[in-house]
C-alpha cells in the first residue's frame, strides 16, 4: 500500500490546514506546494489513465488526467465521494497540429499533444486533513517548482461548481 | 517478458502474412482480427500513457495513445525503430463539451471524453512475421469485434506517410 506523505514547507503553514510528518521512502525530493503542502507524487507520470481533454481560450492545451491506483479503482466504479488516498493528476501539452496526418486524411484535421505546459496539477483526497476543503489537497508544479500561494489557494473555488461530483470534473473513459 | 500470440483465423489466411502460434497464457478469447491475425492484448487499457490527441473531421473524437511496456520504454527515449514485442493501442471516445467548466471558466471551452467512439486500434512489431509490413501489424475493433477486412487493410497505406518515424504518428508526451 502506497503511503503519502505531505511535508510542511517552514514559513507557508497555514492555520488548520496542514500536518507534518515524515517522509516516506521514494518521496521526490521536491518542496511542498503552499497552501495544503503537496509535494509531486513519485512516479505520477507512470500512473493509469482516467479520461482525455482539450481546453480552448487562454490555457489552448490537450490535457490528460491519471490516477494513482486508489483513484482508478474509485473511477471505475463510479462510487462517490473517492476515497482518502486518491490522488489524481492532470498533466498537460501544447495543442499542436499534426502536419504529417493531412497527407494520411487529404485534409488537416489532427491535433496532438506538443511540448509540456500549464504546469501540472494534483488533487489529493484526506478528509482529516483537508477538511476546510471539502477532503481535497490540491497543487499546481510549474516546471517542478510550487506555483505560488495565490494559483493554489484559487483551485477550490472553480471545482465547487461541481460539488455534486466530488469535486472532480472528469469522469473515466472506459 | 510478455509473450504475443497471434490466433490465425480459419479461413482469412493471407499468403505470407501470418503465422500461427499456440496461445499464450492470459490470452484474451477473442476471434483474431483478419489479415493481421491480432487478437486485443489483455489488460491494455491499463497500459500507460504515450499521448493524446484530438482528430477532427468525420472522426471527431477525442483519443489517448497506451504503450505496453515495450512500446513505453521505445517511446520515452525516442529511438527508432520501435524493438519487437511493442504494442501501441489507440483508445477513443465521443467529443463533448463539459458545460460544468463554463460556470467555472466564465464560458464555454472544454472538451472532454465521452461514450467510446471509432473502435480500438493497436500496432504490433514482430519484424519477422509482419516483414511484408515493415515489421507491423494492424487491427481495429469495434465493440469488442474485430472490424471487416478492407478496414484492417486499410491501416498500412496510412502509416506509410510517417515511414521515416518508423510508421507511428504519435511522440511520447512527457
Amino acid at each position: 500500500m502506497r503511503r503519502m506523505v505531505f511535508v510542511l514547507l517552514a514559513g507557508v503553514a497555514l492555520a488548520g490546514v496542514v500536518a507534518s510528518m515524515a517522509p516516506a521512502s521514494g518521496q521526490a525530493d521536491g518542496a511542498a506546494a503552499p497552501v495544503f503542502g503537496v509535494t509531486i507524487p513519485p512516479g505520477y507520470r507512470d500512473w493509469r489513465l482516467i479520461s482525455v481533454a482539450h481546453e480552448e481560450g487562454n490555457l489552448n492545451d490537450l490535457r490528460a488526467i491519471l490516477g494513482n491506483d486508489v483513484a482508478i479503482k474509485a473511477s471505475r466504479e463510479g462510487k462517490l465521494p473517492f476515497p482518502d488516498g486518491t490522488i489524481i493528476a492532470r498533466l498537460a501539452w501544447s495543442y499542436d497540429r499534426l502536419e504529417e496526418s493531412e497527407k494520411a486524411f487529404g485534409r488537416p484535421q489532427t491535433f496532438v499533444a506538443g511540448p509540456p505546459k500549464n504546469g501540472v496539477q494534483f488533487m489529493v483526497k484526506d478528509s482529516r486533513k483537508y477538511a476546510s476543503t471539502s477532503g481535497w489537497g490540491f497543487a499546481q508544479f510549474n516546471d517542478g517548482k510550487s506555483a505560488d500561494e495565490a494559483v493554489q489557494k484559487s483551485c477550490f473555488s472553480c471545482h465547487e461548481t461541481v460539488k455534486a461530483r466530488d469535486f472532480v470534473f472528469n469522469r473515466y473513459a472506459p
